[in-house]
């Protein structure tokens, strides 16, 4: 049997780059994965486990006669591996990534290519779990997920398909938008809510007045904050990378919370019953569309 | 068999009225739950249900010779329903309430009566659900939930320790605390997620720009806006009412959110590590106490 994919190397290989590596090795979708990374112990665990078939601490030897190389790194290391792997790869190796923003990915493929190349497809798959590194990895773990790709004038019509139809055989629902507006997106819906949560968590954390104020929260607490228990080095990276859009949201968010906080000051019992009134007919319509679609959400 | 509890009359039959009618019957620690309102719908409805014994639309008949009542109107309504029973109930009815702020009711129980009455022991169950109205009431809506109870120096230890056994007989863990904690907990653990959750959505939802985003949003933003959903004019009532510690809360919260946004601008990634580490670090420590305790949590 044909494979649909030749050589697919994953630079670093943490529980995104390992769960690609066993959706596509699990439909038999690929004829060879190979593995790069700083930390050997990881490399030789992916190896055990069969979620790769070798790999290799020299980047030249694993991206060598790769068809798609996937940069699997965290967000900010993902530029500095497109820098290295720069001039170790010929025009017909696809490269693409995982990383949770993209106009920085963007701009480091500028200043190092002049151009964004025809053969670089970014991409985000939205999925992810409590648990990191490979051994959390899952095959299943991007079935229903939705995967955004970002591709450029540029980006040749074959790349992108081919990028398309890696993440469609995990079982992902791609969909395509602009570098800009997957970054204005992720950060309304993921970006702003992580700062927001972890800033009020630290905050009632770090007033003593507030000591045991968590003794007594209950279920909405729970889930507003939840996300608050992320990593904490992935979303510093995630609030760097996508620091301007994410900065303009913060101000649109305070301008909006300083309205309401006068309302409350000046007891304008309207203005404050109008917008909760419209925020839970939008939350309302969110909660009918998550019914309507068959997805396995998960935190990113 | 002696009942614990005599003639039980509630003010305003609903989710939480009903649900503690239901426990008191179902312990068989009450004579006779006697249910006031204006709807007579939801008190017919009570009655068939056989979660109360009989019902009046005559406010003066219906706390006539009551040993415990219970206002459980909305939260705003109870200060009129404490004017309102203050000439009909004798110095041996205990007055009790559940509204979810008690600062307000405690300046009302003073301007009213002149002084706070031994015989009013404000309490706050802190149990809820995404239904409402006496059809929705259970008898276990409160097992391990908590309720705080807020006495002052003139409650009496009898008044104290009968509503005390009153919510242990539903399954409660009571607390007790002083108004003035309890209303700078329940603002800081619940008041002010609430109104950054409406805030947010409405702020998103009202940008044409992002009209699209709830398509793209993932498992953290929906855990992160539930309480969104919740309903606005019981959240209207209760910003009104811990108007002061609320708007307190947020220029905290608000001078806490500005100093990582300069952060994030100025990209100063020590900041922001130890921002989120440290909040981690709390929300963890939160999820390790609620594994440790069998509370049934719920939305308040």
């Amino acid at each position: 049997m044909e494979h649909e994919f030749g050589r697919v190397t994953i630079l670093g290989l943490g529980l995104i780059g390992g769960s690609l590596a066993k959706a596509l090795k699990a439909k038999n979708a690929v004829r060879e994965v190979v593995a790069w990374g700083h930390r050997e112990t990881s490399l030789q665990t992916g190896l055990q486990l069969g979620v790769i078939d070798r790999y290799s601490l020299d980047l030249a030897d694993a991206v060598h006669d790769a068809d798609i190389v996937v940069i699997a790194t965290p967000t900010l290391i993902a530029e500095t591996m497109l820098e290295q792997i720069a001039p170790l790869i010929g025009p017909n190796t696809i490269i693409t990534d995982v990383a949770s923003v993209k106009g920085n990915l963007q701009r480091a493929a500028e200043r190092i290519f002049g151009q964004v190349p025809s053969n670089l497809v970014l991409a985000h798959p939205i999925a992810g779990s409590e648990q990191s590194g490979v051994t959390a990895a899952k095959a299943d773990l991007f079935v229903n997920h939705r995967v955004i790709v970002t591709p450029t004038d540029r980006t040749s019509a074959q790349a992108l398909e081919c990028v398309e139809r890696m993440w469609q055989c995990t079982g992902a629902d791609v969909s395509s938008m602009s570098v800009d507006d997957h970054d204005d997106i992720l950060a309304a819906t993921s970006h702003l809510p992580h700062v927001l949560a972890f800033a009020l968590v630290d905050a009632l954390a770090g007033d003593p007045a507030h000591r045991d104020i968590f003794r007594y929260a209950a279920g909405g607490f729970r889930d507003f904050t939840r996300i608050a228990s992320s990593d904490p080095t992935m979303w510093h990276d995630i609030a760097l990378a996508n620091r301007v859009a994410l900065v303009g949201l913060i101000d649109q968010f305070s301008a909006h919370l300083a309205n309401l906080r006068s309302a409350i000051d000046r007891s304008d019992g309207e203005f404050i019953l109008k917008t909760f009134s419209r925020a839970k007919e939008a939350r309302d319509q969110f909660s009918d569309m998550l019914r309507g679609r068959a997805a396995n959400l998960s935190e990113e």
